[in-house]
């Protein structure tokens, strides 16, 4: 009898294959007391373990295939970086000490405290960090307990299906490993979408479903199981008519991938000779290669909070400039920067003055307005690199003018300065504005005399309109793009930039969700920027697309005001483009 | 010499006198052990001197002169009621025993633990209850230290200028008293204009400045002075051509006033013949006198939150049916009574659940569709008011259809109810939607036709639109009615619901601002709802407009996207009716 287990699906696609258990991170740490005189010898044995562990990350990062998307050393890095780190290093060995316990205890004692304050931060991916600390914390205890995790060698008969993997949890460490031997699909416990397990699965096109929580009770080693990434489903002891609707799946997703691979360098035009730019989102600097991997047309969002977060002062000049010159060097096309996206809250390296609506307070554009010595190191910094390549400036949470025209002065300052310095720029980098306060697309009109273009931040724009968190998860039933006053603020920027001459592109999720494909390209949309994993699959929607003919059924939906017919006429549209 | 002091203005109006100095209430609290046999002795003291303060504040009740407004009354309930409360009452003894220390350095202990409470919060009306704790403690303290504050006698010779009182506070008991001697104007060293002293003069139309730091060590008592209630200047000293001046203004005043008192009964009529409604907010259920006072033609809005706050279980429908007949009776016309507007974070007697935004939380209609079991006690106190007048039920913080959909669900079963019960109510009551959401205003077409009427909740709608939180000082610099995006929401409402034939007033701090009238009348707006001190001076400015013109002006001012122009545009409306 078949048996299906529910958990999510992290990484899509199909995988037949057999279970594979692999031993768990959920180490039993036992704790004892260790005598004064033998103190000096417990921190040495914590020391040799922290250099253990290093060595293997070490070793792990030069085996990272060519094929890997370069992100995957980034996470490896990380932990590297964090094994060096005082908060995890020296503060174990005082607790060794303090304590008078075991390295195993001090460990666990540190890495609990540290899990702690991430799971307090209401920043996702601040929170997905807190795994790193799990993980480098295991890799550390294993090595201490003697119980290294062992990856039993692949079977050699070439006959048996690939294996599933089936784990508590996994670190990016592991699925490079893994992936070299030729897995078929990750099953684990733990985990979740934003995990640095599963951006790597999907990064390598292996499904995976995590959140499985009795997976390894529930399988056994060697049965055979088929794994449905997008559902998030295992299916145990399948049966014939089963597996071959699975296979059968198997080969319409790869087919699907050919031709979308085929779109790479293909053009995006709708089939009514609408033109539409491509870009991509990027979160990490190394994002870049995926980018240019799907054939996007340029960086539409480069965020920059990465080179200020996890430590304690704030990137100095060079240091940006070397971030920002290396993705103009990646990518054709321009690459759209956007300047230091983060809350009061959240800098860290300076005074965390609580404001009661942080989401409403001193961040983004303020704060930089505010702090004008970390903002004009950044403006220098893109400046500078604005000599080498396409490079523009994106201003996050612009509210007013006055904001805009502050910015543009603080610019023609530090462009002097370089002139005295000697440094080149380039005097005409255009300078844009996100959209994603109420009040930018309202008055887009007027903030259209100050900027270059738009960019439609839809995340936020949607969350301040419905004046909800998404992260209160009391309240985050609110949260509706369809919801017809974030269609209409859409709409008004659209048209405000438009009607002004200048391009407005969109950046939030909704740009890479292709249900929202035909209702964007039918309020007018024309420059999409997303996660490199939905360039494609947005690109094959658009290029099916008669623009002009959405364009009529949009602007007859966003004109009704019976709510019933408002919500069909919406779902019907997004089903147009989505095959 | 003449000298200028700079404080802030609490309560308009000119007044010249002479000063007199009153005894502070920054008392000097001595601490010192106390015995153990002598504790029971102690704790006696403290009851006696808690008796004498009630016997005071009673007496103080009785006197409060007949045609004084009838808020001082809640204002004294409210400090005999804080005397009663436990957190004061039985802390402070069980404090003499802990700490074996006096009764006043207890009572310290306990003043300084509670206003570190209230300095926490984030709401203005509860920060404000904050100086209701130091005036109670005052009281009691002055008691047990025998320094009580004597008010010296009026003098008796009648060419005396009347008593400009200096003092480091006031309570609004001392400000009854002092009024009943005949004073000139009030000047403190702290307060400020949401204190209920600062409350007080304003409705007594005392002058008075607040905040003037060293007012006590600059004034000398006897000296004549000058108090601008409005500019919030003290002048010491003043010349004879100021003094002239100054006697000039108060005549003007004195005119202005008697000419505002006769519009009372005056309907609100522009001089193009436009029909204005005039209403008045009620924040405390007394306040509904001074609506009457004004010829308000009924309460726009009528805030429930006064009987949740301050208590430790939700208010029952007999206690509110009992509050909202009371303020039926009291006004001729309608009645609009928002239902509970509080966040999770602020309802006393539930867990307080932390969300890192509560502004874009869990609050208001919200927290009612949630907690239907607190919304159902409101609604069937409400319904069954109606019986007895033209109530309406007005929900704050909608920003969706469902909202307004659940609700009506819910007040039709709360309506069959009542029929099975055999009690009485208005089966057509109007139900309307404040519109304080940018999505609501965006969506008011849709909405519309789930609403008996529209209510503009000013104050929230532009922090939402701004995404800027005004208690928040590090950028309240952000807080702007004028900016473009607020004044299209606002024309977006008014126009979305004359299109659907429902009523649309404006119940924000905009309402009351005649900076604000010719704009507003400009955007079409024909209902105003606002304190009871400024109905008479909007009323004037709308009957001195003719409306036609103000609309063409501000369509023209709005259609300019050059920020300045819209800018002086604005500012020339703004002088257009404003004497």
């Amino acid at each position: 009898m078949s048996l299906w287990l529910a958990g999510v699906g992290v990484s899509r696609g199909v995988a037949i294959g057999a279970v594979h258990r692999v031993h768990g991170t959920d180490l039993d740490i036992p704790e004892y007391h260790v005598d004064p005189e033998s103190l000096d010898a417990e921190v040495e044995r914590f020391e040799t373990a922290l250099d253990d562990a290093r060595a293997q990350l070490a070793h792990i990062r030069e085996q990272i295939p060519a094929n890997a998307p370069s992100e995957i050393g980034a996470f490896i890095e990380t932990h590297l970086l964090m094994m060096q780190d005082s908060a995890l290093t020296d503060t174990v060995s005082t607790l060794i000490r303090d304590h008078r316990c075991n390295a195993e205890w001090a460990m666990k004692m540190q890495a609990e405290h540290l899990t702690a304050v991430f799971d307090e931060m209401d920043d996702s991916y601040l929170r997905a960090r807190r795994d790193d600390v799990v993980h480098v914390a295991a890799r550390i205890q294993r090595i201490l307990l003697k119980q290294e995790r062992r990856i039993e060698p692949g079977r050699p008969d070439d006959d048996t299906p690939p294996p599933v993997i089936v784990a508590d949890d996994l670190t990016p460490a592991d699925i490079i490993l893994l992936h070299q031997q030729g897995v078929a699909a990750f099953v684990t416990e733990r985990g979740g979408p934003l995990s640095h397990s599963a951006i790597l699965a999907r990064s390598l096109r292996i499904p995976a479903v995590a959140g499985l929580h009795a997976a390894r009770r529930m399988l056994m080693d060697d049965e055979t199981v088929v794994v449905d990434g997008e559902a998030g489903h295992v299916l145990a002891a399948p049966d014939a008519g089963a597996l071959e609707f699975y296979r059968h799946r198997q080969k319409r997703d790869e087919r699907y991938r050919r031709m979308l691979g085929m779109l790479k360098d293909e053009t995006a035009v709708s089939t009514d000779g609408v033109r539409v730019h491509m870009m991509a989102n990027v979160e990490l600097p190394d994002d870049s290669a995926d980018a240019a991997e799907v054939g996007a047309e340029g960086i539409g969002l480069y965020r920059t909070e990465f080179l200020y977060m996890n430590r304690d002062e704030t990137p100095g000049e060079e240091e940006q400039l070397a971030a920002y010159r290396r993705v103009l060097r990646s990518v054709d096309g321009p690459v759209t920067i956007r300047t230091l996206d983060l809350g009061a809250d959240k800098t860290i390296g300076r005074e965390a003055k609580t404001s009661s609506n942080p989401a409403l307070g001193l961040r983004a554009i303020r704060l930089c307005l505010k702090e004008t010595d970390l903002f004009r190191t950044q403006l220098r910094a893109l400046l500078r690199a604005s000599a080498e390549g396409d490079l523009r400036i994106m201003l996050p949470m612009i509210s007013n003018i006055q904001e805009l025209r502050q910015t543009r002065h603080l610019i023609d300052e530090v462009m002097a300065e370089l002139r005295r310095d000697g440094l080149e720029y380039d005097p005409k980098l255009p300078v844009g504005a996100m959209i994603e306060v109420p009040a930018a697309a309202l008055a887009a009109p007027q903030l259209a005399r100050y900027c270059d273009f738009f960019s439609l931040g839809t995340n936020d724009l949607i969350q301040y309109t419905l004046a909800m968190d998404r992260v209160d998860d009391e309240i985050n039933y609110l949260y509706d793009p369809l919801h017809p006053a974030v269609l209409q603020l859409i709409r008004m920027t659209i048209e405000a930039g438009h009607a002004a001459g200048i391009g407005v592109s969109m950046c939030g999720e909704m740009a890479s969700d292709k249900r929202y494909t035909a209702l964007l390209l039918g309020l007018g949309l024309t420059e999409f920027s997303m996660h490199p994993a939905s360039v494609l699959e947005v690109k094959r929607a658009i290029m099916g697309a008669d623009v002009a003919d959405l364009k009529r059924a949009t602007r007859e939906i966003l004109a009704l005001t019976d709510a019933q017919s408002y919500r069909d006429g919406l779902d019907a549209l997004s089903h147009r483009l989505v095959g």
